[in-house]
């Protein structure tokens, strides 16, 4: 039976999972508990003045398909405006067959704008009217758009520098119908071989009121930026290691030399450098367990690895692939580490190469302690893996060798306030995998069982860790 | 079609699979070449005195699950009595859907015990009472569990140290209705480094009766309780190599002084210990050849990477996950080493990180010789792997790299003699992958043919290997 | 429903995989782009005595499965006439079902010979007579064989100290039916530490007639013989990077260094050997880019690992897996540094260990440049990925992580004139893989889209970059 292009029963061909997807996925409402939307576009309820804008603004996955496509960067990140762009992105679209973006422009058509057509130069100009009129409209703000889509938590991204006002401006609105926490990324702070360390760590004295003389003197500014997140919602933290070679524990007067040599910009060893940051995350990862925060890790992103481009545009442009180095042994010495002095946080592990996805999910499997059900998560497929064929090969994995029913689910990751579909992409995902499993005798065909399945890896489990009082 | 949950055409998802898998595969008995069964309790018929304690006395794999699903510790490896242990397995087993271990506990269930329900909370006194009552019967002895199954050889896992007073008693019993031999696994004698290095040199010493002054002694010791081995039947030795980073040829000399320094409890260099191991090996290699030995390498299991959980619980209860560093230069190179010399014995190597599956294969057919079909064989998913996703990865690969037919099937690798309906479920999946394939125009329909490979695949392989005057 | 062996819809499981496949990727003409044929067989349309000869001479994909079926040397490689030689091979091909082979050969026995059989010990002889008297016929000369399969572009792999002379011979006759050109693989003058550098260095002053004094020149005379290529048509340049570990950009002085170490066989660090094969490539890529000449990297071969088999046989005889180290740091920053200089040319980027595709991909992505769709290739399975699950594995990740629509497509890299059908079988795959979207809802079922797609991946893209004049 032929299923039309993601009709309602995309990605659905078993009775199993059209029941499971309808029925129980579908209504669920979204918890999504990390992502890059920009908290004063929630605050000040944005609008925006059209789908060139919300859409090709500041989304490298659209950039790197056009230049994939043969579009020069001028209309892709240059200063054409917007209508030009939207017209060479409509002309990339068809070309996208097989890739999420091809998934992702339709269902957003389809979803926020009712169009049901096909993307294309021909069809641009249609869509661009169609779309702008409705952007003007209170349905298409910032807050329009993730009601629409039932979201009930947002859990941005933020640096302990920032003072969060567009937070504090949110949470204090009666009107926001849904809850809304930054998120603590202090990468900034754990790399004293970057360039930008020594101006940093001046910032994080100056908003946390420390003088940071010593490493101790670090840690203490960080948790106290750390205390004042709490205060706002926070319930996650997050770190990106990029890649993970082996490291030492080193004596604190060590660790303040370090420190030391990086405010003053002098050059340090690589592993002086990787035993520093794992010293902090030492620090950290006890603060977080006390506060009860997740801790994220996300590992294995070579960034900014063409010159040319990282010099025109800066960071998070499209230049970026995946390590292929593994992390399983330092990781491993990472979380026993933690895990010796006061316990582990709730922790999860992305990896951006899939190769380790089984690697990831044993060492979760390596530190649950029984305190929590799945207190130690890999977690949901990460940027490139993002897609069908990543996202079924992680929960496979999961499923394979950990618990899939208590896996936390699925994310954006995303700066668009147009990407929530990606819940529904994965919702169809996980029930079409589970239905095709029920048919060939393989899950029974037990609704108490199944259903609360998918409603526990769709919604609860995220609700449990991040909403608790609304479980 | 809907199949019900382990229905008789589970996983057949083809009349092509249920052909082979009825008539070819299921009658055939079970050659279980390498597991880590008790000897003890073969030669005594040993009995249980429940499924609590024949479930969760020692399986690593349900202790994980337990633990991934916020059960306390006392409740899995705790002091804690059988009954409420099991209760709170049976409360992790529906959480358990998706993992082999909800298959492999109801195919246990039903093959053994003819339940056919579901395991949870609400029906574990069912299942207890039920279970329980049949263990007292011989047909549930360690020998009736493994005759209900047709098993005609157990291969064991043993230390060189040990005297195998209980293969001694099993295979001068007139009534045993199977062959049990022991493997040989040298580990302990391999790594100078280890903290018990110098006590097993001197128990090897005394048990040997051979005086271990320099390398060639220890070689001349090994050798003396392999040939015992030899005399009780075995077939196999097995070496566990957790990574492999290279290794360089040494001086006879050099290798003495690095077991001196061993027995002397002096730090050495990793790459001295690894060294040696790489040369005790080659002497092993050879010696396995003239003996007809196959020889096992099991690579890439990164273990007791809990601390905590090591200090209380001590090696093998589930702290262990898999390294994703490479090993294919050396692994080639040792096993050059050793076929530069007198030639290769038959060899099989597993690996714990599927994403080597492709450079074990590829590594087996650098090696094959002509003397033996599927000499060398990368061998069946192993631990994290015995899964359907594992197994169907290594099977794909082996027969897309190499030739399925020639391969040397399936083992349990289990404490547990209860996990032998691990064999259908090997067999069931090997006759779908073929079935699928017959039906998709991939493999011709010719019975000769495709009854053939299964035949070889789920049985006469393994048994030409372990059983040949059987053949 | 069944489809019968091989039949006419072989793999095509679904009505639009039907479609596209009869009517749009059959009749398509087939632009080889990268092959070790052998230029003098086509200069001279070479005839074979015998299916032995053309079959088994050179082809160690059969030697490799022979000796996995233990088929003793002197069958494959030795002495041996062909008709045994032919016969061990028909003995064993029952035992390649599953592996690319079994197809392989019916392919190659339905479409050249018309046979619809099955080969075995039994009907080897009709076989050998059936073929042999086929091949005394010009429809089976070399030119024969590659017009019957419609081929427009062979591309083979030449030496630059090679005077190609059978090129000049075969583009000179009025005759030729297709277009054959070189391509450039100057990987003996990138290894300074290798044992036949000094030796090489020689040849080609003598071929350029260059004296090579200093790394500069080493450039000068390898264009020299790149520009001597162009004039023969040569669109693309091949290098074959075993393992990539890391590489610094060094001084001219010290590269005139290094080079002059290598010719007088002295020793040298592989760092100074992989700094030395950067600066080569860092020049030819440039060189590449000013003439529009497509740079091929093969990455991860780990290449004759027997030692025993190299002493008795040589290179190229099936004593070759795969690396795992990976390469996307060093790779990443190889073509950073020529894309700084002056751009990078069109290249395809190809790795033996398909645990690397993803890596691949996301480093195509980087560079992208949207001068040219898909400028930065990964390219299509290699070797021992050149089967089933390898091309669906690759393709799947070039579609998910990057544009499948953009994707140059199929090569045989054979050795043999016979190995066409394989670009049916990725033909008859490529087809399967969209079909069973559209027919799932995820790709949307418009002639227009679905069509070009296919034409595109399967013709078009290659012969745009490799017979542009055609298009």
């Amino acid at each position: 039976m032929t299923s039309s292009f993601l009709g309602d029963d995309f990605l659905l061909d078993t009775s199993a999972s059209r029941h499971l997807y309808h029925e129980v996925a579908a209504p669920l409402p979204i918890v999504d508990f990390h992502n890059h939307l920009d908290p004063a576009a929630i605050a000040d309820d944005r609008k925006w003045s059209s789908l060139g804008e919300i859409w090709l603004e500041g989304d490298h996955y659209k950039w790197r398909a056009m230049r994939w496509n043969g579009i020069p960067e001028d209309l892709v990140t240059g200063k054409t405006d917007f209508r030009e762009k939207f017209q060479a992105f409509a002309e990339t679209v068809p070309h996208c067959v097989g890739n999420p973006l091809y998934h992702w422009t339709h269902l957003e058509l389809r979803r926020y704008f009712g169009w049901q057509g096909l993307l294309s130069a021909d069809t641009a100009e249609e869509v661009w009217g169609m779309a702008n009129e409705q952007l003007t409209k209170d349905s298409h703000s910032a807050r329009g758009l993730l009601e629409q889509m039932s979201v009930t938590y947002i859990g941005t991204t933020d640096d302990p520098c920032d003072a969060l006002p567009h937070h504090v401006k949110a949470q204090s609105d009666p009107d926001l119908a849904f809850r809304v926490a930054p998120s603590f990324r202090p990468d900034k702070a754990l790399d004293p071989s970057a360039e930008g360390f020594a101006a940093y760590i001046s910032r994080l004295e100056n908003v946390s009121g420390i003088s940071i003389a010593c490493f101790e003197d670090l840690v203490e500014a960080l948790l106290n930026r750390l205390d004042f997140f709490v205060t706002l919602g926070c319930k996650a933290s997050d770190h990106a290691l990029s890649e993970m070679h082996g490291f030492s524990k080193r004596a604190s007067g060590e660790l303040d030399l370090i420190l030391r040599n990086g405010r003053n910009g002098w050059t340090m060893s690589s592993q002086d450098a990787e035993d520093f940051r794992a010293a902090v995350l030492v620090e950290l990862g006890q603060a977080y367990a006390e506060r009860d925060i997740v801790m994220q890790f996300h590992i294995g992103a070579l960034r900014n690895q063409n010159a040319r481009l990282f010099a025109a545009l800066g960071p998070d442009v499209g230049g970026d692939s995946m390590s292929d180095k593994g992390c399983a042994a330092p990781l491993n010495m990472l979380l026993d580490q933690i895990d010796q002095r006061k316990g582990l946080p709730r922790t999860i592990l992305y990896c951006l190469n899939p190769a380790l996805n089984e690697v990831l999910v044993t060492i979760a499997g390596n530190f649950q302690d029984g305190s929590v059900p799945g207190k130690i998560q890999a977690g949901p497929g990460w940027w490139f893996n993002d897609q069908l064929d990543g996202m079924e090969r992680q929960l496979t994995q999961v499923a394979q060798m950990g618990l899939l029913s208590r896996f936390v689910g699925m994310l954006t990751d995303s700066r668009s306030f147009l990407s929530f579909p990606r819940h529904e992409y994965y919702r169809r995902l996980v029930c079409r995998m589970v239905g095709r499993q029920i048919e060939g005798g393989s899950i029974p065909d037990v609704p108490g069982l199944t259903e609360g399945l998918i409603r526990r890896i769709c919604h609860d489990n995220a609700r449990d860790w991040f909403l608790p009082d609304a479980g």
